[in-house]
């Protein structure tokens, strides 16, 4: 039905004649002539009607925003000075020699390039929200993205194996989404969180290496950017350990970026340690485009009159911090304020700072609430390690660790945005040595920090002590701009690892058995070492397009309380289909 | 950990000192030397180990099937009179150097070479399962068919893009998986059945061209090879009709055929009308292997006394059809009974016959219960059409055109695999111009024989007539040797059309507001026309595979009863997450 896309044609067309498909885009009448915008997934090409073609010209008439319409056409220069130098058609225009309207569109609810539109109309429209260009594009890098991770990995071995989308309820891990039998009374089959067993199962199926783009689900309550069903590349590799999988994987991340952005990252990637991340940025997904960084005065405050800096740095579980802002001597009252309610979300109490007015001018060169409370011996190595400049402001956090780390960590990424501090361009990272696991105070009870199927840093069970807030794990993930994109671990290859690390996450014998009993058996019949990652598709293709949510980059993605507006799922069901299901509604209480 | 796959060792490695990693596939003890052979998914390595080194030779013999192992050797010529021409490995082994067990195994339920395995049992244990090389080979293959495929869609311009898995329940289907909402009380989500209104909403968003390997789902009674979730690969595009649409999925599958089985399918693929394939066949996909063809001799039955015959030809829902069976006189009575209970199951009341033991010899050389009932001017017809010969037999069908299309249809297929007479290799077919609609016995009323959004052969909702039965659609089925592997349509793109397309359907204004609003909503917002297909691709891969049943191509399939022995899915779930999904289990009455 057409020989070009509408983005497609150039000066190379001149005099010849191409038959074009697509949507209005936008239609003016100007000196007797119609100039029709015709969009197609390529772009927009300019139509000209002349009433020289009566009939022709009589239809063009008729046409309104969004119709979709069938045109030949010659091709032909703009007239000098009417050149749209901003559109890769913009020097030739098609003067139309034939039309037909394929179809009629009513008044679209917005127009495309209408900006603020608000989100539950942009979805409930979401076929007029995608005709967007820049949704176009949005979904077009996504395409592209996958098939130069999938080019990659089956460059690389890994096969495109499926795993199951019902299957057995998680039971260490978040909300499932449930799936009732009809064949099977009151059971349910669950919706994966990911194919983490399944695609061990491979390993010990002896497939060697595995890959899938595979849809997750996880029955959430959507704070910050989450939606109920999520997409991962997922891959696992035997015979290799944490180096192996890593070189991999960066590597891959690497080919994506120079083959679909032109971007050259690192290589190899630079690694940091979970500690050091903690200890220098407050943070495992530390943003390294932002050049602040925190500087340790825990050991320096201990002797400090000032009960609010003493106290947490006597506490072993607590940590004092400076931030030193560069120029931020600028900062006014107002801002400062801003600031110390910014940090108190995340369970700061304060916000303390020192104005640097004159470096070489003692305590009368400073300006703070504080600078009573400390010594000159403190106030002198404080400014001498934090490398203080004449302008500065230092910012200082003192709580429990996790707080301090919380609330400054955040506060680095925020200044650095509102100060313009940050680099442009991509700063990759590796974090390792992540401890095994974390106690979990509202339980009462350790939990793995990855999952319970990852490999501790130690060979046998007896090497893992009574101590499991220090164990680390052989986990890995990958960090890029302060996101987190990819995370994954050497798996525990052996059932009496795997039984003891379930023991120290208080699952019995009997649980384990009952809950993970297949996996334990599985591991007795000759399972490889393996180990694998999974990146966060969307988040990926969010930062690569430069997006401001994931549902940007989904084609049909559900609102903040995972409903679907276009097709008004979920929705009620028929009686008939509850009792073959052997379910009743609960009477709402 | 490695240096090569054990499957990848061969002449140019010999003197050179390698690294396998692998299972045991087999230990020998044989003149005091301990042969393993070593598997991975590329193949087996013969492995020996020598007393000459003690402590290796130790580890060896502690050694047991399924061990998992890492070898470093030597690569040797094997000595003459020891090669195995069937491995291609078999040339040469490796001298064993170290080992390490990295991994023991306790003795495995069953032995990878065992033929009468229960399917129980191996779904079971599938990870052991999945270890034979067979199974590596179809898991294999299907990720280099999926790579082939998708491969071909981004060359031509298809864009994959995700469409959700928590949708609405499609009114119009067979029956829905739910899945309750939480933040939703008492409505659910379905899973989809297909992407079907996904894809159409992607075309009038301007997409142009989608594909998508998606999991599918559908509640059914697993008759036949059905399994709960199956793998479609499904396109759309915009801007092209019928042909277009099969000449690019026919392309695909010419190429996907050259690429990985080095079949070169015919190009075109024929073509041939739903009536001409149910008259001929009996069937809306024949096996054009099979050389067996009906011949219609209802018209000549019309007045003959026997009423079996006669009955059937003057019915208007009724025929009657000859199939001849070449050299079929040498049916025994015990075979022709079998096919007489074969057809039975079909419907067929009886399976009449004639044997022709001289076709010179006029009445005397024929033989058959029936032949009396037919005057001689009706004989000689029949043989004349069915091109009778001697030691043929002619098998007879009459009844009600669908009953008999049914069991002689499906006899045609069984008699020519029992006789050896379907030919070896690939035969293609494109059947088009389907009825619009079916009379649902049932249900008293039409329904779509594809779906409710095949457009119809007629352009305007006024050209629909009044008799539904007549209608033809703008559909086509890719059928490969008796299987249909694809279906798909040209879909409506108008609104009025679509409307009265549900009218016919009896579903009235308000109910089609109610369940597809917003399809029609859609369509009047500028719908581009749009054909696509979609492919089953675990019968495509079981085809390519040469596999009896579609569980053998999928890693992890469900039994017969919706259920995966493996992991005990599905499950019975806690009270707790009953009460957050405001379910109650209803008790069995």
């Amino acid at each position: 039905m057409r020989s070009h896309y509408c983005g497609a044609i150039d000066e190379a067309l001149i005099d010849q004649e191409i038959t074009l498909c697509g949507w209005v885009n936008r239609r003016r009448d100007h000196g007797g002539v119609i100039f029709i915008d015709l969009r197609d997934r390529a772009g927009v090409a300019q139509v000209v009607f002349d009433p020289d073609l009566p009939e022709v010209f009589m239809t063009a008439e008729r046409v309104r925003n969004e119709y979709v319409l069938q045109v030949r056409g010659r091709v032909r220069r703009r007239p000098a000075g009417t050149e749209n130098a901003d559109l890769p058609t913009g020097q030739v225009e098609v003067l139309g020699l034939s039309l037909e309207i394929l179809n009629a569109a009513e008044t679209p609810p917005f127009q495309l390039d209408e900006d603020d539109v608000g989100e539950e109309t942009r979805l409930r429209y979401r076929y007029i929200d995608l005709r967007r260009p820049q949704m176009q594009r949005r979904l077009q890098l996504r395409a592209r993205i996958t098939r130069e991770l999938r080019h990659y990995l089956d460059e690389h071995g890994f096969l495109d194996i499926e795993t199951p989308m019902l299957t057995k309820a998680t039971p260490e891990g978040a909300r499932d989404y449930l799936v009732p039998s009809r064949t099977h009374p009151g059971s349910f089959f669950a919706l994966p969180q990911s194919p983490q067993l399944f695609k061990q199962l491979l390993m010990m199926s002896g497939m060697d290496r595995y890959y899938q783009i595979v849809r997750c689900f996880r029955d959430e309550d959507l704070r910050a950017d989450r939606q109920p069903e999520f997409t991962q590349l997922d891959m696992e590799t035997s015979f290799l350990d944490e180096n192996g999988v890593m070189e991999l994987a960066e590597g891959m991340i690497r080919e994506l970026f120079a083959r679909t952005l032109e971007v050259a990252l690192p290589n190899p990637f630079p690694r940091m340690t979970y500690a050091e991340a903690m200890y220098r940025f407050g943070s495992d997904k530390p943003d390294l485009r932002i050049p602040l960084e925190f500087v340790d005065v825990t050991e320096l405050m201990r002797e400090v009159e000032f009960k609010v800096f003493s106290g947490p740095a006597n506490d072993p579980e607590g940590r004092v911090v400076v931030l030193r802002l560069p120029a931020g001597g600028e900062l006014s009252r107002k801002e400062i304020d801003d600031y110390t309610a910014f940090v108190a979300r995340y369970g700061a109490r304060g916000l303390a700072w020192i104005k640097i007015n004159d470096i070489h001018a003692g305590r009368e060169g400073l300006q703070s609430p504080i600078l009573k409370f400390m010594p000159d011996t403190v106030v002198v190595e404080l400014l001498d390690r934090s490398g203080a400049q004449t302008g500065d402001l230092l910012f200082f956090g003192a709580d429990k660790a996790r707080i301090v780390n919380d609330a400054l960590g955040a506060l680095r990424v925020r200044l650095g945005h509102d100060r313009g501090l940050a680099e442009r361009g991509w700063r990759p990272l590796w974090v390792v040595d992540f401890p095994m696991f974390e106690y979990d105070e509202k339980e009462q009870r350790w939990v793995s920090l990855h999952h319970p199927f990852t490999a501790p840093s130690v060979d046998r069970p007896e090497q893992l002590g009574d101590q499991p807030g220090e164990l680390l794990s052989r986990a890995y993930d990958m960090v890029l701009n302060g996101t987190e994109i990819g995370g994954g671990s050497v798996r525990i290859h052996q059932s009496a690892m795997q039984s003891a690390v379930f023991e120290l996450l208080g699952i019995g014998a009997g649980e384990a058995q009952e809950k993970f009993g297949f996996l334990l058996d599985a591991l007795k019949y000759g399972c490889p070492p393996h180990a694998g990652i999974a990146f966060g598709l969307d988040r990926l293709v969010m930062l690569m397009t430069g997006s401001a949510s994931i549902r940007d980059v989904m084609a049909f993605p559900k609102t903040q309380t995972a409903a679907c507006p276009l097709t008004d799922a979920p929705a009620a069901v028929s009686e008939r289909q509850l009792r073959e299901l052997n379910l009743r509604i609960r009477r709402q209480e």
